[in-house]
């Protein structure tokens, strides 16, 4: 089958690649859409030495499995889990030990013809939901699992740092807590599609880093100081600067949570953590479920985010596209 | 009056300090026994520009102030708060804006005849509880706060990384949860003092860091393997080698509490903060009622941390002595 290759973080677009054969307990799955996540570009920049098929935000069809599945239009939990060990055992699959991942860890992805996935991770698509939303439900449900580790309330004061794909998301579900929401982005035009949502938004300048002070002083367009502001602050940007923003924006006790990987290591200053009691929280994969309610029930727009679409044979040109400055969501139309 | 003075990192002891006039809301206490903690060391080394008279954990006896006040034994809370300021107006008087820290931010300290702190900061002592064991009620607050931002239970798997003055009473006061408890540090004698009171210790040997993983393998002395193991892991050291132990010992979605400043910024992997999804939480000061308690009803043992006993007037000899490898609990007697 056709399918985008990485291999010592080089991208080969191969036509000879089998088509997976399903383990016990699981579905092959006919992809019909893809879309490509910040964390595909990352994995060709070396960020984990993965080789294999590309890919992990799906939606598609299936053609092997369980009868309640064959034939259904589903999108799929990434984490492949052993059901055996203490994360499966504790109530936290995501953090299984021995788990693979859809086109991350030791399992080949979604930029291809076919995929194989636990049919117990699929989730059948209600036809209320178009494949190009659908595609969207893997980084919503990321989106979604600040909500299952804090509290978010209407009462907060949420600042979410990074206009991206990952930060659209994010400011988007918050958004419906009915907290007080600024979204902080260095694009112009990704903000005005969350202004157009009602979305309160403000461009960031280069910070300027303070001489005196141990802080960064953040201006941004409007000439306002967010510092000491915002009793959550959400990093969607995976660089320093970012960081610095988010950690500069917080009150005393206030939580950081800290949604985007990062290349490298981040030097903090660990002191100013502990004299304002700040909580730093490191969140990944979401709970599809809700994610997809969501959707069905249109309460979050996703598809405005789509910047462009590719035929599968276009792959590796559509990994340049979503590397352009100011790209949202490329995505692949593969079947 | 004679006092430990600070200045441009040098310590002298100064018989010409002003005895310090209470302003409106203050009390004067005439300090009769102070304790040195590392926040004192760490302000000698520039930690933080300060100015004054050093010190901040203490026992007196209020010469002048409120008639209830007057004549009583008291101990006293460090934050000297503005009571309008956001964070004060927000249940959170400990992170007010303008406040002023006994011995650590614009406002002289304990290791002197006398001192002054708003009425509102004392506590009595209970006749129960002598001077040796008030001493340390704000350090023993400290650990506490633990308890007021993360809920610790019994099923908790606990680890305090570091066995000194904090280490020691962090243990102490997690022990009381029933959780299971460990305790990692690399001085014998101090794991000694814990062993004494049933709590479990390992001896921690140079981490050894792995070629190819991105983790630390820590091997401690029973040649047990800690990593992975741990709900919450309290880092009481103040050096990255504590830091590294403390989150190679997390399972996902472990706490990791960061009780220590740290004189310089700390570099972390936060992606593998993001992938494990850790929560970081800084903690600073805590509860002096509760902590008055524990020691009132004998709860907390505290008096077997004191190394060493010394006169104000050897103040310097008490702050050389307290930075002595495997020093634990110096105290000053003063009056």
């Amino acid at each position: 089958m056709l399918g985008l290759w990485l291999e010592d973080q080089q991208l080969s677009l191969r036509d000879d690649i089998p088509v997976p054969v399903p383990g016990a307990g699981e579905a092959l799955v006919r992809v019909t859409q893809a879309g490509i996540c910040n964390t595909d570009i990352e994995l060709t920049r070396g960020y984990y030495p993965y080789r294999g098929v590309l890919g992990h935000e799906f939606v598609g069809i299936v053609v092997e499995g369980p009868p309640e599945l064959e034939g259904q239009r589903v999108v799929g939990e990434i984490n492949a889990v052993c059901g055996r060990c203490s994360a499966c055992l504790n109530g936290r699959p995501t953090h299984c030990e021995n788990r693979t991942v859809l086109g991350i860890v030791a399992r080949d992805g979604a930029f291809a013809e076919y995929l194989t996935l636990p049919s117990e991770n699929l989730f059948v698509v209600p036809g209320s939901i178009p494949d190009a939303a659908a595609v969207f439900t893997e980084p919503l449900a990321a989106a979604l699992e600040i909500q299952e580790q804090i509290e978010v309330s209407a009462d907060d004061n949420a600042l979410v740092v990074g206009d991206g794909k990952l930060g659209q998301l994010v400011a988007r579900t918050l958004a419906l807590v009915g907290c007080e929401l600024l979204v902080v982005g260095r694009h112009e035009r990704k903000l005005g599609r969350l202004r157009d949502l009602g979305i309160p938004t403000a461009l960031a300048r280069e910070p300027a880093r303070s001489a005196a002070g141990r802080g960064n002083e953040v201006e941004i367009g409007t000439g306002e100081d967010i510092s000491g502001r915002f009793d959550l602050a959400v990093e969607c940007t995976g660089n320093p600067d970012g960081f610095a923003i988010a950690r500069d924006a917080l009150r005393p006790r206030g939580t950081l949570v800290m949604k985007s990987t990062y290349a490298g290591s981040l030097t903090l200053d660990v002191s100013s953590l502990v004299v304002d009691e700040i909580t730093l929280v490191g969140s990944r994969c979401g709970p599809f479920a809700p994610a997809l309610e969501l959707l069905g029930q249109q309460k979050v727009k996703v598809t405005d985010l789509v910047d462009a679409e590719y035929a599968l044979t276009e792959a590796i040109e559509a990994m340049h596209r979503a590397q352009q400055p100011g790209a949202l969501k490329v995505l692949l139309e593969i079947g």
